[in-house]
């Protein structure tokens, strides 16, 4: 991978950074600045705690009195005008979306008929964007992600949001992995760019443990975020030369975004759209394709197990979400529970995930969380639809 | 142990048996029969399904539409008259007998100022239906036990009130055991009286297997039911012999029995009584105590274990109370959840119990239950005592 000419001279991010330490973060707002917040996942590792209709991304998750999604607006709030953050969702999450976010309008949601993975999802905002403002650069980011140092992630997104508007570049966030983990994807940096962008050498699908070690130790290989900064216009440039009939699709729309008609028009079209992740359709073949190394204390809160590793733990080397525990004889579980005031006693449990969302109550080993699915097919299938 | 001269001929049991058959039990309601059901139980082996706010007899323990209480006052229903149905209670619990009883009036409702046992107890009930009617024969039982074949317990409890309304007896009932139980009391029986009635020759406390075994062939032992039948003339006397201390107390209360002044002199000199079953204030040392051999489907849902013994098993060998379950690789627990409506999830669970009422999940090992008294304690000391 090479990298493409730069349409301006070589970024230089130490003046930059001077000037943003300078800056407050409202000041440092661009009306050409975008998020793209995905928020229509169902979230069913996490079943039953994060159910169908009220998928992770809505629930207090730590018991903070703000939900995922609350907690990414909040965090972008400062870096992009409030009128430019988009959510884009499942329709049947619309609700959802408004009951949490009063404060967004309804042009600012944007309703997916039916799930196509995240390519479709980013190309969809993309265009609408685009038709809104051509100068646009956004920022897309999942809603279910943790990230706890909120002052580094926005100095991240400011040094991404002026490389990308300074270079025709796709950027990835890579996080400085902090452990051999194995169940996220990497990232090989290549050639450095500025002091903390690199060209992206490689992607690589999760690891053997052995080999997460050796990524770990070679300083070259960063966790995969799947958050990412680009131009509408470099997006929707990479769409044509790597995922052409996804492009022809949108393109075929005409002037249709951002007026009343598209809507319907997504709603005639979207259903058959390639079902396809950003990074297959986009990421993994575009030449220009840079990644930013960032260390802003991310989780991607993908699994029980995951979770339960990266959390704080007790004298028991138990996990409490959001609950009261007592606990005998019991260490290795993690508990979650949708309710701050529900009082959880186990003993003789060891290495268990006990969650609990009011009207479903799963207790399985840690090792077993992969059942989870079936288990959630299963209830469908005896007992009800209402307990997805 | 010997009989007491009895007060008239002896009692044919066959004849009277016969007449029972042929009246409607509606018609053998006699004036002077009366029952004490006595619930003022904190049922705390069954937390958290049995709570201090709402204790086991008051729960629909079998998803049946009724209470244990109200399921106890159905049955006793055709055999004594309704006003003369008295419910012993605690004080904090009148609203609840209130509630699931809108039936009875306040005058049927004993509220004890203070838990003293049972013996305080049905010394009080005796006095106060003896003040009322000094030719009542009365039945004492508990509202907290199951039994599950009606039409026996109502032959069973004619036959008794028969046999004490001719007889200086207090009278047990006897249940034929069905399995080498260790979890209760037995009664050796003596000499026969009738076709089902025996003296008792002794009580014996909970046994070893082995001597449970043994019991159990023998023939000659039967479950104490802590149901018990009696003239109040001839329990009052009892007490005179036996509790001494107890009857003086009584006695000194003069006429205040039936009068607008026993509330407030129960208030005053209840909590004064010693706290005592009437096992040990009475029925142990009596001479004139006599056992009827029953057999009713009775069981006294005293533990988890006990109640996961003698419940319904489905294939997996797990018992469910009142809720779906879907179990993996899960055999031998017992699941009780406080809606019928919750769906429990569990992977590798063996022998747990698995109780839910809401605000509170207990997850135990059947084999730890004697734990939860002292888990109960944790909870109020670390916690609250809304938990209790």
């Amino acid at each position: 991978m090479t990298s493409l000419p730069l349409r301006k001279k070589r970024y230089s991010l130490s003046d930059s950074l001077t000037e943003l330490t300078l800056l407050s973060p409202t000041a440092m707002q661009n009306s050409h600045r975008y998020c793209v917040v995905m928020c229509g996942g169902v979230g069913s590792r996490f079943w039953p705690y994060s159910r169908a209709h009220r998928p992770k991304q809505f629930i207090d998750f730590f018991g903070t009195g703000r939900s995922l999604l609350q907690m990414s607006y909040d965090r972008i709030l400062p870096l992009v005008p409030k009128e430019n953050i988009i959510f884009v969702t499942n329709a049947d999450y619309a609700p959802l979306v408004r009951e949490q976010l009063p404060e967004i309008t309804d042009d600012q949601i944007l309703l997916e008929p039916a799930r196509r993975n995240t390519a479709p999802c980013i190309a969809w905002a993309a265009y609408h964007i685009a038709a809104r403002d051509p100068q646009a650069s956004m920022i897309v980011a999942p809603s279910d992600h943790l990230i706890t140092r909120e002052r580094e992630f926005e100095k991240a997104v400011l040094t991404g949001f002026e490389f990308v508007e300074t270079h025709d570049a796709l950027l990835t966030m890579g996080i400085r992995p902090v452990r051999p983990e194995t169940g996220y994807g990497y990232i090989q940096v290549g050639e450095p760019v500025t002091e903390n962008i690199n060209l992206v050498k490689t992607f690589t699908e999760k690891p053997e443990l052995e080999l997460a070690k050796v990524f770990l130790q070679s300083g070259e290989f960063f966790w995969n975020s799947g958050i990412f900064l680009w131009s509408a216009r470099a997006i929707i440039d990479a769409f044509h030369r790597h995922s052409p009939g996804l492009a022809a699709m949108f393109d075929s729309a005409g002037d249709i975004f951002g007026t009343p008609g598209e809507g319907q028009w997504i709603q005639n079209n979207f259903p058959g759209c390639i079902s396809i992740s950003i990074d297959y359709a986009v990421m993994e073949k575009a030449p220009n394709v840079y990644v930013e190394k960032v260390n802003f204390g991310w989780n991607d809160l993908g699994t029980w197990s995951a979770l339960y590793d990266n959390s704080p733990k007790n004298r028991d080397s138990n996990v409490t979400q959001n609950c009261r525990v007592l606990a005998y004889n019991s260490t290795g579980n993690i508990f979650a529970v949708n309710s701050t005031d529900k009082l959880v006693v186990v003993d003789s449990l060891r290495d268990y995930i006990i969650a609990d969302s009011g009207d479903v109550l799963l207790i399985c080993p840690k090792s077993e969380e992969q059942r989870i699915k079936q288990m959630v097919n299963d209830a469908r299938q005896h007992f009800d639809d209402k307990y997805l």
